[in-house]
């Protein structure tokens, strides 16, 4: 039986999970939609032949829904997920999970009391091919103990109303959720420099910017954050290591040879680069709903990324090398 | 409403497309399984939770099919393929279509007659995102007219049953579509050539083969068909334009420096490397089926390649230069 | 003491050995140039402060020229060659020694004659250092046996009187010499055939041809010479083993990402490719010379070239396979 | 005629540059040679056919040199510097061209009393074709304004005595001069990050090492520096413009498919990589004392990049972000 998913939020994640659900995965079928939007999540109803619901809560709520994935508006993320834990719910939350700590909490704290997982935060590299082959060969070991990762994060421009935390909050909070994953540790020490600004920068943005983080037992890792690099969308990681280092792929599927140059392309934008990743989170998060358990990043992990994020963008802010206090892992998320 | 597939053919690749079907892909699920050997499509049937027939005849004809997978072994695809026909459903046959040209020609005349396109045959390069983008950047007259293909086709090892034969009719075959459905013309010429042999080679086995062609419009094609390489499954192709060339780019996702070396990893087998294809070519089919179209490969492709190799192979027996006679496409086919 | 070295013909090619002598290179010195072209070669012999000759002849005998360059006009090369001979002086001849058979057989006699290897042919590829690791690695067995030879001659535009002949008897030549080279062995079999033309060819120049080969144990060559790609200069080749292959790398020093495309650039023609081939060639001529023995490619060298050539343009002509008669290598040669 | 060059110091690089001399760039000859050791470098002379001097002294100030190479220990690099200049002299001083500030200002202050550079400073990598490749894009405005440089500098294994403090006066010494000549601009800002240490460490020394940098106008650059890092040599630097980036290539000839792999070797030292570079250098260098004007890294260069180090080595220590002050550069260097 295919599973009934109810999507809160039709902009252009949500359509694309949607889509997805509807006309690529196995064993899932969306029954309900909603956004703030009406006029909207109403086409996209008629258009996906599934049916629009008023509100939000009513979606969680429905019969004809089983698992809810939230992808409307950030501010609105806690909200709908506590309602979906309360309505005892499986739910898919795009990332990230609150805009502040105390609603984080929050919902690990009502998710406790549950009793069970039920959240999953939208950190989809976890699922690129290429990632995953890194965390596999490192833990194979392959080049010996990690000591470095050196990684890049450039988007060719920004979207109008993109500010300065954003930088940190929006883009490099998937490298700092990717590391920890990675590596299996938390932070302990963040930094961040601002370079020399971009002509084409735009208004109080500044950008770029470069995180430097290290991890408890010593790892260092620097992002490079600039989303107004013109060329496209450009993800780099290289994993330093003891006997060796493994990095990312440019990924392309042909080359040209033509006018002097020899050239492949580069994507535009995430949705394109990370497209088969998004496959695989929602495939294997279908498959986990249906199994009855939860496998992918945690409110926990959606905690830890917001809270070492919001400490990053202090340092910015502050201009000064921070010590990230150690939080304590609740067994219910780290047996 | 899921499409109910029936799948004939246990083996390897058929277990891949029931996978494939009931875990990945949208809108179909298995719901019959047959295959000679009674004990092992029991066991899958039993794994996938659907329902085993002990006769294919039976399976295409339940109500519980609506479509149907053909993986069985190559002697009994006509059949099925024609049994699928007079069923009045659709039916993916994976190549070749039949073992000799007068089986084909059946099909086709059956198929003609029975007023819609109802087969397709499994030529799944023609889904993989690499040879997608060279198509699509020929028909943007990105490169120019196209003169020349060069490519290459390697196997790490044979299947023990491998002959000199299969290496054109059950290899060079994808090149043999693939490039027709490329430049969108047939061959007139081929001509064989055998390289000296490997220490590596089994008994009577020629290996490796080059293959020669020239279109319709005088495009030249070699073929290197090396199916005892040693070193992986290696598939390449650049197409040289008059104005520039493009060439299907080696897929990884990582790449390793260690040991005096910067490497990354080449695929073991076909199914590695066209695993994305097969979905893609698989969820297409789910889809038109539903839409009640065929767009991929036809009866008539299937004819034209097996056809083609047959040429390909005399060639090779005649050790001589072969002139192709033209063959007219129905307008069944080729509006 | 630095080796006086004579230049006969300031054309392009001379006029760039000269710099590499006079300016980059160790030992030698240019003494004297001499030109058909008068007044150029006064130039030349001014801007370079040597002298300039008004005969080649009296340059070739002169006291003041210990060694001598022929980089003149094709139909000039075997008479100043021979001469050379006579005087008793090293000389290094652009290729090709002669344009025919019978003038390179007459060198031949007359080198032998004179008792002492005195002759090198101006094969620079051998001088490149990627073929000279892919020689490396097939004398360490890294890939076990040679079967095959793939390659790709390109030129970005052809000049003005380019002919169908001059595509193998002055771009494949190259390939012809450094495959006998790194397999050490002759070839047997020749064939040509003639891809579709492209609409920037010109009037009645045959382009672009592949050349079909096979050596006397059995490799199958292929070479695609296409001397007006239009993209720039593009020279590859891949050695296909038993255990594996060997494949020349794209060379470039930079990398560009920019407007979406990840590049770099092609070299524009032969002479930036090779450049340092050409220093290297030139070098240890220098240094074979001063040592009184000659290592690079011999007269023979030249005449086996030569003779394949016109084997293959003899094939291409009557549209033929032709097998290409066994030519004994003198004791002289071939110890 | 050729230059007559002295060579202070026979260990590896001063017989390397002797070779280049002597063998392959043209336009001077090795005359005299000096070492410490004085069975080596008399074994050196007669293997070069060239003289042997018991005092540098003497040999700076024989009539039979005419420029000086000083390739000694490190502490005695001033001293010969001073007396070359004092002898009127071209001298090339391998990097660093003094062990402390006081001794490199000590040279500045003969040179400019001189009255005219004759000194020029051992930075080859400004000499590689990749680095000049970079700086001529950026030149050329390809990439709009540089932002960020990123940059990594490996050693397979460091030599015994390597120190901590090495790292960075000895290996990131290369960066701090190719950027500033890259860019056109000094330093302001200084910080070194330790990462965790790798098991392959060898007692105290702290490796790996990150720099990271501020210029004036606000180019951030990070240099990691890991002396022990197992693999190879390998130096890799992206420049970030405003309108794309320039990365410097991996070089490599020849690629090789073997056993599940498609790798390419990775230099194993500095001297493999770099040969080129050190050629061009070298040569410039020749020719730029021939016609009596230097144009290479000058004194004041090597004033700053150990002025930089020095203050990085001090924000290792301290642990602390410095800000560098400026130094005016006197006319006598920046015009």
């Amino acid at each position: 039986m295919d599973l009934k998913v109810g999507v809160i939020g039709t902009g252009f994640i949500g359509r694309e999970h949607i889509k997805r659900i509807n006309n690529k995965l196995s064993g899932a079928q969306v029954t309900a939609v909603n956004d703030i939007n009406v006029e909207a999540a109403k086409s996209i109803a008629e258009k996906f032949n599934t049916k629009f619901y008023n509100s939000a809560v009513d979606l969680i709520n429905s019969d004809e829904v089983e698992a809810i994935i939230v992808a409307s508006w950030d501010p609105t993320h806690a909200e709908f997920v506590l309602e979906s834990i309360k309505a005892g719910k499986y739910v898919f939350c795009e990332k990230p999970l609150a805009t502040s700590a105390e609603e984080t909490l929050m919902i690990i704290d009502e998710e406790i009391k549950f009793g069970k997982k039920v959240v999953q935060v939208g950190f989809m590299r976890r699922y690129d091919r290429g990632y995953r082959e890194i965390k596999n060969e490192i833990e194979n070991k392959e080049i010996g103990v990690p000591l470095i990762i050196h990684s890049i994060h450039r988007n060719k421009v920004p979207e109008p109303q993109f500010t300065t935390e954003m930088s940190i909050k929006n883009s490099v909070i998937h490298e700092i959720d990717l590391y920890r994953w990675l590596l299996g540790e938390d932070y302990k020490i963040a930094q961040v420099v601002i370079p020399k600004m971009s002509k084409n920068g735009k208004g109080e943005l500044l950008d770029p910017q470069i995180v430097l983080l290290e991890t408890e037992s010593g790892v260092r890792i620097d992002v490079e954050s600039f989303v107004n690099c013109q060329y496209g969308y450009d993800v780099r990681c290289e994993v330093v290591g003891e006997e060796g280092t493994l990095t990312l792929a440019d990924p392309h599927q042909t080359i040209k040879r033509k006018g002097g140059e020899k050239s492949h392309p580069i994507f535009l934008d995430w949705s394109d680069r990370f497209s088969e990743a998004y496959d695989i989170e929602l495939q294997e998060w279908i498959n986990d709903v249906k199994k009855d358990e939860m496998n992918g990043p945690s409110s926990w992990d959606g905690y830890m990324a917001s809270y070492t994020a919001d400490l990053c963008s202090q340092a910015r802010i502050n201009n000064e090398i921070i010590e990230i206090p150690t939080q304590k892992c609740p067994d219910f998320y780290c047996k």
